[in-house]
Formats: structure tokens, C-alpha cells, sequence
């Protein structure tokens, strides 16, 4: 008798993402060939939640069979009394489950980190989402990155699923700043390809359900039930309400709204930075009468990529800024200049558009 | 003393659509001179709510200033004992208010309507939004047609709201089918950008404000607070739901959503119309290893505009039919034909993918 067909499916994803690390292993041209024959060590983010602990035992269990050595990172973000000994906990049940190395990793949650990390990990296009779960994101990822470096890990796998994606999206949709912003998390992000999502297809309940049939116990974080966060609310409140009022396929389609909106972004970004060297003169100054012969989606990335090389930055960059600056060229009636965020500062002159600091 | 805010605002909106209609109406140059010259004939279509209510007195005021005659039609669905009383009750308004022609049509809501008239009044994306709440929409639009027509109409102001474009947006969302779907209603639309939607940045509040301060009675739908009808659950729980999670920007976000998706829609269908020249070969075949090299969110929509040029009807053609086609030119590994709807095959013969109906 096989396993329960829920452990069969966190298997598989896990499998199929170990399968490409392993192909990307092998062809890095880079690594020296020694480095390149030897077993590539996969690392798991683990908060002991049901979501990342049965992504470990999913992993612990499929990373032998490929020849895949597998450890595991917890990450005690030092929020609440006794995160120290919960995280220490982790570690144990990591071991338990074969892990090596399996450890905690402490770390400082704080505005400094946050304005420190954001860039790495965060599509450009969106609002910054700040507050306390922006900081303890990227205070996780700075860890989970130096962690990776330390052990010569070749990936990192979250436990990130569906249901995750689909509360992401409608983040993003609240943020009102295009489709980059609906496209909520990467199967694969980070510096190389570092970050891992094989549950991004997969639901929720599917790691649940793979938890108990493995009596792996589970540790459920009391924020994730926290009206005081807005995914929180989003997931007991919000998508449970769209749920019953569009119908059980909600987070499905959120989900798939993300992948082609990824696609379609990445599509229209490659367009812009085309189109960029085509609208700027001899001097590289940008030619309006060009830039309005683009189409708006096109002419608005080029400007928005303009405005970032001038030095705005891209997070506190939003849509109604942009659609000032494309005034001076779509709606031009002598308007003055317009200020961005980052000091930077968009006007018109003779037929040419300005962007830039000061 | 100025009319009052709200006054203001739905008048300035109208004011801004008919200068714009009267732009428009000077330029046709398919028109005899001495129509061009004419005063144009703006209606107004009318439930008797308080959105177009709303529209209709700032259209009644508005036109004589701008030397645009002024009229409104009212459609009596007949779904409803007495609708035809209420429909008659509402012209009686719209004659108080001083538009000429003003009348009442009815329509036959039907599930034939529904089909012979669906594909003008949809965008290509997405997947029929079925039941009686289309039934009533396609007859509805069928009907200002004909009005339009009969009368020589030069535009038809729709009472749309932003809150109704919000919900549009979530409607689309819902069928996860890709960013058209999630660009809600136009400003303008239809044959000849017949549809003007003065109010879709101003929300309902605004108009709701603007008739209880002009003392016009409006009329209650009691459809719109129905819990059978989707746009009604969403309009009552799901957007409040999503709005007390994450926060009352939503409305304007997913409008905001809606314009950028929609001129991204429009980019990348253009690109994707240039494409498809390039990728076939003498024969007019699809070449495999040139679609193979287009980004993905072009190579989907050029498979889709093949599938539809081949029979298979846009409103049934959902993100998963195009994903598998592309999966015989992405990971192909001999499989077999896939069905579309439409009796619509696509097979890959020989590095050719022929779409073809039979």
C-alpha cells in the first residue's frame, strides 16, 4: 500500500523542485567540477508549522533517494517569550526527522534590518507592505541567507502554499499598483534561484492532512490568528467571505492570477527596457514626442524605470506617481515639475522629459 | 453659492464625457457636413437607482450649456410583477428632468438573447459570466442599441460606478483567467464607442449624495441586495469583508487595477498580433521552435487568437485550454491532440502545431 494520497502529493512537489535543483547542480558552469559531482545540500525553512514541517519530512524523506543531503534552518525571531526554547524544539524535531544540519538561527527584528534587506527579496513593483511582518520577513531572509552561504547550500525551500499565494495576490491587488504586484511569490526567487516553493501549487489542507497522517505534531503560530496583522485577517476574514461569495474556486484562480500576471509582467518589462534605448537622443535624454507614440503600458514602465535609475526608490515608487509624470507627456498644458519620492524630480523641457535628483 | 459637492462632481464627470462626445462629433469624417454640425443627441440609460438618477439630472443639466441635446431610455426587463409601471414611472422622471426623447423599452430576457447577443458587449478574456444576471445584461445592452439606433443617437452614458468597477474586478478575479479579465469596463466601449461611463472614477456614495440633495426620488433594485445574485453577495459581504481586512483603499485599488490591466491587455495583445506574423511559416502553419522562442505571456495569447481564428469560442476558452496547448510546444513529449472547445484540435505534426476544428 502507498502512502496516504497527501504525503504522496507533498512527495512529488518536493521531488520535481529537488529533480531541478539537481539539473541546475550539474550545469552550473561556474562551480569546479569536484563541487559539481559531489551531493548538493537542499536546506529547509522550518517555523514548525504544518506547512514547512511537512515540507521537511517531505524533504527528508525524497532527498536520500536522489542522492540530496538535506538539513533544515528554524528561524527564532526573538517576538514573543520563549520563541528560544520553541525554536530549539524545531531543531529536535528537524533532527528527528534526519535533518543535518538542523539548526536555529536568532535574529533582531527591527526597522534597521527592514530598510536594510527589503530591496533583495520583494518584486520591484509594489508598495512597501511595512510593520512588523515586513520587518520579521526580511530579518528571516537575511538569516536564512547567511545560514545558506555558511553551509554551501544549494537551496532553500519554503513551505509557502496556495492558499499563501492567493492571500499574496489580494495583498498585492489592495496595493492598486499593477499587475507586477498581482503576481504574488516565485516558485523560484532570490540571488540564484536560492528560494525554493514547492507547495506553491499545493493547498493548505494538504499539508495539514500530510502532518497528521505522519504524526508529526505541529506548531500553530498564535500571529497567524492575530486580527492585529492584515494577512491575518485576510485569511480568517477576507478570503472566507470572497469565498462565499464567488465560490469554493477563489484560491485557485487567485493563484493562477498570479502566474499569468508574472508572466505578463516580466513580458512588459522586457518590452520597456527595449523600448528605453529607443526613446531617449544622442544626449540620452528622453524625447516626449517618442515616448507618447509608445503604448501607456509600455511608456509608464519606461518612465518608471527612469525615475528609479534617477535615484526614486522603487518601493515608495506608486502608480499615482507615474501617472503624474505621464501627464507632462500625454496631457501636457505647460504643468510644472513633479516631485517624486527620493528627491527626485520629473519636468518638461523643450521636447524633452527630465528626470533626476535634486 | 456653488450646487453642492457631490452635485459637482457628477456634473464635472459628465461635462468632461460630453465635451469629449462633441470632440468625437465634430471630427467623423464619414459624417455629412451638416450633421457634423447638428446638435448630437446624448441618452441616458436609466433603472431609476440612484447612479444613473444621478447621471441623468447632471445630464439634463449639462447638455443645453454644451449645445448637446439630452434624452434617456429606461429598460423594463419584465422580470419583476409591475416592472413595467416602475419602467413607466422612471420615464416620468426623465421627462421631469427635461430629456427628450425619454421612453421606456421593453425586452424579452431570455436564454437566446443571452447567447445571440453575448460577443459584442464582453471582452474577449474571460469566461462567460452565466445566468440570469448576463441574460438581463446582453438583453439590456441589445435593447440601447436598437434605442440608439432608432433615435441616431452619437453616445449612451452608462451610470456605472466606481464601487460597480471594484466588483468587476473581483468578478474577474474570480475566474483567474488572466489580466483582461481583471480590467473591468472600459470608459468607453461598444460599437463606435457608442457606451460612455461618466462615473467609473466616482463612487457611489457621490451619486447617492448627489440625488438626495437634488431631492430626486430613486429606486431600490431589490436585486441588488439578493443574495442569489453574485455581484450582490459580493457588493454586501465579500467587499466589505475585504475592505475591513485590508483597509478602505480596496475600491479605488481595484479600479486602479482595472486601468493598468487593461492597457497591459491591450500592449500585450498587440504584441502578440504582431507575433503571430513572424512565428508561421509559408504555409501559414504555427512553427513550434518560433513560438518555443517567444516569451510566455505572448506565445499564450498568439495560441489563443489561433484557437479562436479556428473556431473555438472565446467566452469558453479558459487558462487551463491554452496552458495545455503550450505545454505541446513547452514540454513536449509526444503527446496527443488536445481538445478544445468548439471541436477545436490542437496537434503538434512534425514541429508544426496545427489548430484546426474536426
Amino acid at each position: 500500500m502507498g502512502p496516504h494520497p497527501a504525503v504522496a502529493a507533498i512527495r512529488l512537489a518536493v521531488r520535481r523542485v529537488l529533480t531541478d535543483i539537481l539539473d541546475d547542480h550539474g550545469r552550473t558552469p561556474g562551480r569546479p567540477p569536484h563541487e559539481r559531482t559531489s551531493s548538493p545540500l537542499v536546506l529547509v525553512a522550518c517555523s514548525g508549522g504544518a506547512d514547512s514541517m511537512a515540507l521537511a519530512s517531505a524533504l527528508a524523506f525524497e532527498a536520500p533517494r536522489l542522492g540530496v543531503r538535506a538539513g533544515g534552518i528554524t528561524v527564532d525571531h526573538g517576538l514573543q517569550a520563549g520563541s528560544d526554547l520553541r525554536a530549539a524544539d524545531v531543531v529536535v524535531r528537524l533532527r528527528e526527522l534526519g535533518l543535518d544540519p538542523a539548526e536555529s538561527v536568532a535574529v533582531t527584528v527591527g526597522r534597521e534590518t527592514r530598510v536594510a534587506h527589503s530591496a533583495s527579496y520583494r518584486g520591484g513593483g509594489g508598495r512597501r507592505a511595512g510593520g512588523p511582518e515586513a520587518a520579521a520577513r526580511d530579518a528571516r531572509y537575511a538569516a536564512l541567507d547567511t545560514a545558506a552561504e555558511r553551509h554551501g547550500a544549494a537551496a532553500v525551500l519554503l513551505g509557502h502554499t496556495r492558499d499563501d499565494q492567493a492571500e499574496t495576490v489580494l495583498l498585492g491587488l489592495a496595493r492598486g499598483s499593477g499587475i507586477r504586484s498581482l503576481s504574488g511569490m516565485a516558485a523560484v526567487s532570490g540571488a540564484d534561484g536560492r528560494y525554493r516553493r514547492p507547495f506553491l501549487q499545493l493547498d493548505r489542507q494538504t499539508a495539514r492532512t500530510a502532518c497528521m497522517v505522519q504524526s508529526l505534531p505541529v506548531w500553530d503560530d498564535p500571529h497567524n490568528a492575530d486580527p492585529a496583522y492584515t494577512r491575518s485577517r485576510l485569511r480568517h476574514e477576507g478570503l472566507p467571505a470572497l469565498e462565499k461569495a464567488l465560490g469554493k474556486g477563489v484560491v485557485e484562480a487567485l493563484a493562477r492570477t498570479a502566474q499569468l500576471s508574472r508572466d505578463d509582467a516580466d513580458a512588459l518589462d522586457a518590452w520597456a527596457g527595449r523600448a528605453e534605448a529607443g526613446v531617449r537622443d544622442a544626449d540620452g535624454r528622453l524625447e516626449c514626442a517618442a515616448l507618447h507614440a509608445l503604448p501607456p503600458a509600455v511608456r509608464r514602465r519606461v518612465l518608471r524605470r527612469a525615475a528609479i535609475e534617477a535615484g526614486a526608490p522603487a518601493g515608495s515608487l506608486f502608480a499615482r506617481h507615474i501617472e503624474e509624470v505621464d501627464r507632462l507627456i500625454t496631457a501636457w498644458h505647460g504643468q510644472g515639475a513633479i516631485n517624486l519620492p527620493g528627491r527626485v524630480v520629473a519636468r518638461r523641457q523643450g521636447g524633452r522629459l527630465v528626470i533626476r535628483q535634486g
